[in-house]
């Protein structure tokens, strides 16, 4: 199949190369070129100037940008993957950005004969490295079916959410979710360090019952021995928190931990602490 | 082996079931005499008017009262348990309360000869029933020796967790795991139904990934039907909640999202929930 990937960042390049090993003729584009190029070299492929030149002739174009404007930029701006797809084909956002811009883009490929679908991945660097990443799609089912075959390339699992922008909604949830636990646990290991307990003790004992969470499993030990430098960084999860917060204001819903725990993440920045893990949060409780 | 038990609530009752199950001779005493004498009936043993009178002759004492004043009341109080121990017996304390009082029992413990042991459960109603509780351990190794045959009656997994006051300590960090946890789940689940997603759907699909939880794998079913009238009482996690906040405050921790937790679950007990499952906390945005 012709498929195009517009960004090559920590994310999408494994998941592009993923596209080359399943036997894809895959064309990428970068907006810093040089990494397209670097990509090419290692992974085989082409790379295109633009992503309208990336998208041209394209069965499907897939995108794992940065945030809102980028993904306008490399869909509906003038050199946009948009002007140069062919009806019938197939459009698949990975980036994680706001439900209105998934329903923007939705609205603008129906009226194109586009598909398109909006599908943020959780999983990580890790995720998509291995190729066991979450997909959490919104889109019609047309949309759906024609991306699953694709995304199997790189996804542990699927969920089709709903109609557009489904896909974004889910992820905020995610996202809200893991600000809670992270928060508690840094609260609950700060407490447990400061009355001198031994923390992968009191982890071992906790981790079996109610209070467990993947994070316990997966970050405690690092959080009790400081080690931040690596998973998913404290700017990301700003921006995807960011998001939540902008739409459960639009929807009326109250968000307070999401809310403080946003800005215990801008206490994390200004720690310089913005390109470590989300499990960081720890530092502002225990330095 | 001789056994008092003293306390017979929805966790003590069960508990002391299964020390008779486990072949000990079981005296219970319990502040309302009536529940006492129903409990003989249907499990043997035999009832003690006092404290002192359940621990006359008894080689191991447990405990499983309200909080703080309770407990000291039935060991320290003219009628407690203390005044009939005799030395090197042994005294359990399974409620949850502070960790100055755990150690101040060690204490009195340590000038008369006995052992003594903190050890808070978590389980719940239903770990008590199965004999599955998670127990956690503050005392002396031989504290701990002596009562780990006693308690596997009922429990599924003991630590040890350090000296007087730590298993106390150690359940604290549970608590405040638990807040954040259902918190960060109830804001995005408010947030998915708002939007209009499916939320069985959501959490199945994100239940795999970094946002997993216990709570998530239990709860977020019940909590997005409004099921509430089981589990573990807000009253109580309230109650817990105020032990971690006191013990932080003692030793100059922040706990800002225990104390927001806090205050949400004062919320819901206005709301009338005081006896539901912590995962009520949802209902101050879902309605």
């Amino acid at each position: 199949m012709k498929i195009s990937f517009l960004g090559l960042g920590v994310m999408g390049a494994p998941m592009a190369r993923h596209l080359v090993h399943a036997g894809h003729d895959v064309t990428v584009y970068n907006r810093t070129p040089a990494k397209a190029d670097a990509w090419v070299a290692a992974h085989g492929g082409r790379a295109a100037a633009t992503p309208a030149a990336a998208a041209d002739g394209a069965d499907v174009v897939l995108a794992c940008v940065g945030a809102d404007a980028d993904l306008r930029a490399v869909t509906l701006g003038p050199d946009g993957a948009f002007v140069a797809m062919a009806p019938g084909s197939l459009f698949v956002d990975h980036t994680t950005v706001s439900a209105a811009i998934a329903r923007e883009l939705a609205d603008v490929g129906d009226r194109r004969g586009l598909l398109v679908l909006d599908a943020p991945v959780s999983g990580g660097q890790a995720g998509a490295e291995n190729g066991a990443l979450t997909i959490m799609c919104g889109g019609s089912e047309a949309a759906f079916a024609a991306a699953s075959p694709v995304m199997q390339a790189y996804a542990k699992r699927m969920g089709h959410m709903g109609p557009a922008g489904a896909g974004q909604l889910t992820k905020m949830v995610n996202q809200l979710c893991i600000a809670g636990v992270l928060q508690g646990l840094s609260e609950g290991l700060a407490l447990g360090r400061a009355a001198g307990l031994d923390l992968d003790a009191v982890v071992d004992v906790i981790s079996k019952g109610a209070a467990q969470s993947w994070q316990m499993d997966n970050r405690a030990g690092t959080m009790a021995r400081g080690q931040f430098d690596f998973g998913f960084a404290v700017d990301w999860m700003r921006k995807d928190l960011g998001l939540a917060l902008d739409e459960a204001r639009r929807l009326g819903v109250p968000l307070p931990l999401g809310a403080l725990v946003d800005q215990f993440y801008a206490d994390v920045q200004g720690m310089g602490g913005g390109r470590q893990d989300t499990s960081s949060l720890i530092r502002r409780l225990v330095r």
